[in-house]
């Protein structure tokens, strides 16, 4: 069962090497000013081939919008959108159509259904992410009237941490860091990594600021419950923490509460959640990505009939998914508050009789 | 929009101090043998008041059985269990009636709803999990007849983490504790905590064993993406991690990726999930538990008029709210397995032709 | 997957001959004020036993309020309500266990899970509606706050139709009668058939006045096709029309078309309806049910190992369900109104803005 | 909310005069053959300019797959499916731009949204349908592995009825009669209607052959229940019959009884559905169609200002709509047991257990 959302819904669809990916939004409401060009400027931030950093493998990525906008609006009914697939090279994937490329989903997806598109890892490519991002755009959109805005980038390559997070840093930085003064060494951290045929790890950051208090639906569709579901749902991540995170299971009550005074809150150790709802402070959530798992280095592994055979992959990757994986993550955030943006609405008879106007 | 699953799904009702507290569970395979003592009993795992290293509040939590069984069988229809509470001291409750407990759900249940039942906590209450350890206990005894376990523990207190992990010790342990060499030492650290009226974090491990290969559903209803939002929903959890979980963002490729011979894999970094679909090996989660905010300290906080006011709580509270939380996370793991192996039968077509004997 | 609504969420539990029924409302929005005494009167415009033209089963149906109501007021979390079952008479189906009533859900619950409560039904009893009406009341207290008004009543029993349907008069009328000058006639037929130990149908009619244009969500949660799964859903409903219904299939196209002048609609044949929105005049609904099954007459049929049988009801049932059946039925459209009401306030980015004040 | 279905489900986008319209099918098993051709037969039967019985507007109506197939099989992964527009003649609509054409969905789309995508009718366009044909298509193809087959035709025009329904006759008749008898005064009826610039209804009558008895989820997706909104849902609909459908509120209830002996059902007055579940009989449904909105008289309505003015349409138009919508109601059938046969798999134990091997 493939969408996300109860209320801003995306669902999407394709494959690395089919006829294109997409999605299809809905709920969308009507009135949203839709510019093609701005859901083409967050796609490009994802877009590969763009530095020595990421894959050299070019995708053009360009978006077309199928329904759901007519004279530069949203109409409320369904947006699709869609993004031909181009630049293919099916023949790099021919040595691996046999056998289970270590740490992919292909040996997993071949258990579940028996079949599987083995061309650039079929549904499991990370390419279907340019459909969540392309998604996102209408989201952050919507957003932006709401002066709601979500900001990533990368906090750690490797075992080398940021200490300072500047989020407006890492919109022009090659490799979207958070941190200036880490900057230089993450890069030497990628390219070693890519010289040597092997990968590296990454953590990425987010934060939302100018949310409102509110915003979340306990006790299943939390904020933070939804924010796990979204972000470990992204190929690749292994752990989310927010706020505090796994820093809180070491912390003392004392240490770990945020008093308050008139004013509000003193500290932010929540992370701008309580009781799976917004506080209205920012919103403070870190995801960890693996490796890539698409190294160059010989490997053992079985093919489709369980022998065992060593794994050369060719072809082109990142280094370090956890890049332009970072964008995705801004993306998924995006969706997420959209979603319980809607949600939140019908929540109070008082706001039902602001928009009846009873 | 409160209810979580999508084939084995279910919905909680009710607060800390109102008639009691509920479930209703939807999609139970008919013909699964459900007995009340087996409910009762992992029921009573979660129980407060057993020992010095919980609340000393007594609560019997005896569940019964509404609908949904008959002659000691479920029938395929929504079986609703129903959890009265006693030794109700609301007064408890009263000097909080007009403020917000910091770190507490007070603040945002006010925000999102203005208005909100300070009893307890209401619906934020923890209470409201011993719903869903009933709920988990159908779900555990259907993934018995699947030879499917899952085990849980303790394998952190503050900074002493646990080395040697032992699921099967953990059952008979006052704290749940997974690593015996510890277990004196995070006893200690909770009663420190208790005498010095404050709390602590501690971390939780969770092992599934005797997964099938082929569930999850990618992309949106990923095991460890709903691992996410299963356990990130959980009160006063604030990091969820799979596998190597955090330190995979800080590894290379190499260290990372799980080799195969003809036998199967050669380790289990990826934690037992490859492209949201369990790969047939144990499945591996780490769940970080802040300290419990209910501390007997003074903090300051604010009125719900916005007025600074100290906080001095009263009552009964569990010192580290991880151990007992380490019954519940299990539980949302038994519910969240059970559904993926109900929605995974309709995957292939080969599925449905076994079923329907074509 | 036992729930219905997508904003205003029900889910129903309870057998017939079990410990009660009850249901879980989720969605409710915070600040409605919720009086269990609104709810019992509801619930007893439904209750059997309170005239010659019910079954004399007795239920006295007294409704707790478990969960989700604080200091008299919906607090926004799930409201669960329960009705004990009591007055059971289970002996009465000892001669029913083994074998398939004619036209009684007992062959297809029975060949669909392999296992049945037997006792009156179980699930499939009519008596689970009583959870659905004590729902919708509170559905109809959120509506009359919107000065929305669900009227219902019975336009035909048997082969006599009502002509003048008056919607105030069923109120009052034993056998909820929309026509007076039909009233005596009926409430022959229904004695006659239930003197010849038969039964009979019955035609129900529904107007919803001040309803708002703009509610349903096209495409596929249209007003109307959900008015088709509210309504085809309640036991013994074999047909939904709306507006003209039947007869529009009859029409040309300039007698079935809705004219409008500046002043709005000139006439009203769609019922309230167009493109699956409401287009603010009265919803008009008929629903036609099917004669009770239970009849004391021999009937033919099989046991469960598939042996004939001749099979002798004995029990007490209503002679035409179609006149309680009308309660349910306006329940039923309470309950969908208070969710299109809910889901239509995110349609649009001009309601948003009312709602977050921007 | 725009999807249907909870297993086989379904969403589609697209407006009558923009880039296109498609759908995404998520839970289609993997391991089905999807054969292009096979997708363009089905729509094809709905495909407008085939005769003089419907519209002379001509569409290509060409399907294109955009994903979840691979080397002729489903993969299990989401099944897009796109048909562009073309042969657009938006000038036809300048006219009604700024006017509510009567009986459309021009004023509730307007009063819902505020913005509307005039041409053509924009989202409620019959032409949407086309998408779910082509969805249905794969669930037709699904269902042929089972042996189910859904048949439909036209039933009645006006008010002729039909009497003796056959329904492999209809597949090969221009207007898709089911009586052969009736075929030529049914089709005097269509032309003179479109002499005289009007429109006129239809009934349909569909019949599912071969299905087994079990499915269907009670309580609130019953197979009758869902009928109703997958039927309903459809563009001009109006009345939605199961079994004797209204007739069976005349009648009494030895009438309407079906009694059973050791060989099964005796007769089928339930229309193949009890208790919501199918009982392996036939299923019978029927379905009234209201005349085409969109007739040629000058007819009376309101601006967008609510102002008076007199509307005359021009363009092509379908004179009777029921009868491509036949084939509408019958892909909606298909979508609605495919969803079912999906979600019985996980009703009993004994069904998992055949999955599971255990």
């Amino acid at each position: 069962m493939n969408y996300f959302g109860k209320a801003f819904m995306v669902s999407t669809f394709g494959e690395s090497h089919g006829a294109g990916i997409g999605c299809v939004i809905d709920g969308v409401p009507a009135g949203l000013e839709i510019d093609k060009a701005y859901i083409q400027r967050e796609l490009d931030r994802r877009k590969p081939g763009q530095n020595a950093y990421s894959t050299p493998r070019k995708e053009s990525d360009e978006v077309e919008i199928l329904s759901g906008v007519f004279e530069g609006f949203s109409t409320g009914t369904p947006i699709a959108l869609f993004i031909k697939n181009g630049n293919q090279k099916s023949k790099d994937y021919d040595n691996v159509k046999d056998l289970f490329r270590p740490s992919h989903g292909d040996f997993t997806y071949f258990k579940k259904y028996g079949i599987r598109d083995y061309r650039g890892g079929g549904r499991s490519s990370a390419r279907e992410s340019a459909a969540r991002v392309a998604a996102a755009a209408v989201a952050k959109k919507m957003l932006e009237e709401f002066k709601i805005h979500v900001g990533s980038g990368v906090s750690g390559i490797g075992e080398l941490k940021g200490k300072n997070l500047d989020f407006s840093y890492a919109k022009n930085s090659q490799i979207y860091a958070l941190d200036k003064d880490c900057e230089t060494s993450w890069k030497n951290l990628i390219e070693k990594a890519k010289k040597e045929h092997n990968s590296i790890g990454a953590e990425v950051s987010i934060k939302v600021s100018g949310l409102m208090a509110g915003l979340g639906e306990p006790l299943y569709d939390k904020l933070d419950g939804l924010l796990g579901s979204y972000l470990l749902g992204i190929n690749g991540v292994k752990a989310v923490e927010v706020g505090e995170g796994v820093r809180a299971s070491t912390l003392m009550g004392d240490q770990n509460n945020d008093q308050m005074d008139e004013n509000g809150f003193l500290t932010n150790h929540s992370g701008g959640v309580l009781g799976g709802i917004s506080t209205g402070q920012d919103l403070h959530v870190r995801v960890h990505f693996k490796p890539t798992p698409s190294i160059f280095l010989p490997q053992q592994t079985q093919d489709i009939n369980s022998k065992p055979i060593t794994c050369k992959l060719k072809g082109r990757h990142d280094p370090c998914i956890g890049v332009r994986g970072s964008v995705v993550a801004e993306a998924m955030v995006n969706l997420l508050i959209g979603d319980l943006l809607l949600l939140h609405v019908s929540s109070t008879m008082d706001n039902l009789k602001k928009v009846y106007g009873v």
